[in-house]
């Protein structure tokens, strides 16, 4: 099993560390050579050139700004967009061709498609487009292709977001990086794993 | 009441009938005049700028490309968002200090946030972003102002888009303006309501 990782955050290494054990992974991110970077919509075909063909494509990479609700710029709105959805659209896109027969695609979305907290608002937006996309885009993939969402809480390796989910009892990377491994592994298609 | 009505296609005219028997209803569309087009964000300002305040901000506009999933280009999921996603915002985000205290804010998706079909990736996305986002955005909103959406199936009064939704119930416009009625008369906040 061949698979690419995008991001190399909390999450891109929870996901890292547990594919890590079932085969090769290839990483990369925007400090990475070849690197990658989801504002750059280019940059993603240009990866997958370079890399060439695998068996699983994850993606575990995307920001959105966190802001109150009254301060968001339009702007704001376009940049969690064109970041977490576009780029993680751009992977599909692209992707597909690069994946071999039977492979899966991964995409990370997150609780807040389904949970509020304050100054959340852009990354709800974001993750439940993602949510939908995948169960919308699974019927479609070429050659018996998956594709699935991981969406996480807040992690315990992530302490800066602890105030921001308040309350939310943190999940281990161990845990998370299971979630991808199962969406990679198993036979799902068009669901998320919410983790 | 006073309502403002953003759409005027099979959607927006269901709403505007069901709105018209409880106030008065402002209609807005790009045959209008003053015009609005989600497309041109400045066209929202100038619109709430002409009408001045509401009790009732109702958007019934947004259009995507319906495309096999292979087919779908960066572009086209970027025109996607761009009208029937940040359109949508854009009026939350102007309209809100037009809305009177207590006021609502109804936002339109659709029954592909949930359920798949044929060529509706784009759909799905989008919807399943302002489902998630007025989810979000409710507890944020200022002086009582609500928000939710209404996520239609197909209606009766559309058969051109029959093929598409092939064993979807279509659903008749009186039901859907009902719906708009419980967004706009109701207590509801951040709730999607599914018709």
């Amino acid at each position: 099993m061949r698979a690419l990782v995008i991001g190399q955050g909390h999450v891109g290494s929870a996901a890292v560390q547990a594919l890590s054990k079932r085969g090769e992974v290839i990483t990369a991110s925007r400090s990475t050579d070849p690197s990658v970077d989801l504002d750059r919509l280019d940059s993603i075909a240009e990866l997958f050139e370079s890399i060439g063909r695998v068996d699983a494509v994850v993606v575990c990479a995307g920001s959105v700004p966190f802001k109150p609700l009254g301060q968001l710029t339009s702007g704001d709105y376009r940049a969690g967009l064109a970041n977490k959805v576009l780029g993680q659209l751009e992977v599909v896109r692209v992707g597909t061709e690069f994946t071999n027969d039977g492979g899966s695609i991964t995409l990370t979305s997150g609780i807040l498609a389904r949970e509020a907290v304050a100054t959340g608002a852009v990354a709800s937006l974001a993750n439940g487009a993602i949510e939908s996309f995948v169960m919308a885009a699974a019927s479609e993939l070429p050659r018996g292709i998956r594709i699935n969402a991981v969406s996480p809480t807040v992690l315990s390796s992530a302490p800066e977001y602890f105030d921001t989910f308040a309350g939310f009892p943190p999940v281990s990377p161990e845990l998370v990086g299971q979630a991808y491994v199962r969406a990679v592994a198993g036979v799902a298609t068009g669901t998320v794993i919410a983790v």
